[in-house]
């Protein structure tokens, strides 16, 4: 780096150039993007929750099931217990809204209840992936909506550290898994966020099949440098982004409960083949 | 419906209601979502597929793990032979761009194998999960950032029906999962998509628990109402809502070939615990 980033292409590559992309303010808005884990208690205005659902809606939906819920909870006991859940994560308990995304089959098995007809395909584990791949669909619609409003959002998988809590605190009935948590507030300006950067475009992008480039190690190691560089602007110390992701995937104990997690959703009813 | 539906709100609820919710371009352009089927052949400027890419990069990633690819297609035979996979869908042909979403613990693994450490997390269902919902929310940017171009979209799940082949097709190593994909360009004026409407937020949205409403069932009649007349306007014939979302989960065989997902999963080291 000879020059400090400016736009936030140049924040999320660490890299001088920005001309190799379209731009306009949606997509500006887009590479933008901070996950935000300090908020202000401040409200939010009140049409904000159906906005978001709104935006979330709109996103596609596999075949049009609409195979997902999604909860909203304000009430502060609540939202403290939940975070005690997730990893005992601040945030959760400083914005004023935080929402439970849910894959949900239980409202189809109430259709077919209606037809004395007991599904058999949310046992399978294509469904497990359609809920919640439809759920992400629409949280990440709801994340641009909302960071358009001028709020910050920031997704909590550790919900997932132990789902069966999760389940019995937002008392969520067979066929409906939480796959994660989003926090939704005004982000507080005493604590900005930044741009995280990202592995360059040729270590993530294949094109036509996927083949290893001989080169991979080198582009890794200077996406190393890149995210030493930030976590130290950031006041932080930590180890080599390789060795974070050896470490968080290395053995069951690196899962942090969500070693159980088919377990607990086979007890749901989801899952299991 | 006394009057047509005129913004985006009032496509997508069906109510001639637009007053609850916040405004601005960014979240008319996400209610304005529709997927799109018939495109032009008419080739993607250069940098489309970089300020896709960027904007996918840019979406929330689990503790940073960054554990998605994308694989890119634009070779017309390829395009042909991933639509024979996926029920023959016209439009794979004709997009000139199919981008594969990919779940992706091989580059975690090449990172551990320069510390001879072979990782177990991979093999339980919370990475699968972790690597499919990462790969959701970076499409779905890459959506809206498509559609601030002026391009159009559309999910292929349905190359799930036959993974292996998939796999086989784009030489996916192990601990690769193809999550879904998209196709990306221009739609075609003669054939244009339509805002295609959802069920009432009042069905989706819960507050603080998973609380059923005695007056589902209405609500659920209500949106069949307003999915039948969209069906009629768009000239197709087709069921009550409630009676395809029950014939799509009714059993094994509607699962197209899914039903052997986990199979095949456990073959590429993902997904078995």
């Amino acid at each position: 780096m000879t020059t400090a980033p400016d736009t936030p292409w140049q924040h999320r590559y660490r890299t001088p150039s920005d001309t190799a992309r379209a731009a306009n303010p949606v997509i500006d808005a887009l590479l933008d993007h901070r996950s935000v884990r300090r908020y202000l208690t401040t409200p939010l205005p009140e049409n904000t929750l159906a906005t978001l659902v709104a935006a979330a809606q709109s996103a596609s939906s596999s075949s049009n099931l609409q195979a997902w819920s999604v909860l909203a909870v304000q009430d502060p006991p609540r939202k403290a217990r939940l975070s005690a859940i997730a990893s005992d994560q601040e945030h959760i308990r400083q914005a004023p809204l935080f929402l439970v995304w849910l894959a949900d089959f239980s409202r189809a098995q109430r259709i077919a209840d209606t037809r004395a007809i007991e599904l058999q395909a949310p046992a399978y584990l294509d469904s497990l992936l359609l809920g919640s791949i439809d759920a992400a669909l629409a949280a990440q619609n709801a994340v641009v909506a909302a960071e358009s409003l001028g709020l910050g959002t920031v997704y909590i998988g550790a919900l997932r550290n132990n789902v069966q809590a999760v389940i019995d605190e937002l008392q969520l009935p067979p066929l409906v898994f939480p796959v994660f948590g989003l926090c939704v507030g005004y982000p507080d300006p005493q604590a900005p966020a930044a741009i995280k950067p990202r592995l360059g475009q040729d270590v993530v992008l294949h094109h036509e099949t996927y083949q290893v480039d001989d080169a991979e190690p080198q582009r890794i190691a200077a996406y190393e440098q890149v995210a030493a560089d930030f976590s130290r602007e950031q006041g932080q110390v930590s180890g080599k982004w390789g060795e974070q992701v050896v470490q968080r995937l290395r053995d069951k104990g690196s899962l942090h409960g969500r070693e159980i997690l088919a377990e607990v959703l086979r007890k749901q009813g989801l899952g299991l083949y």
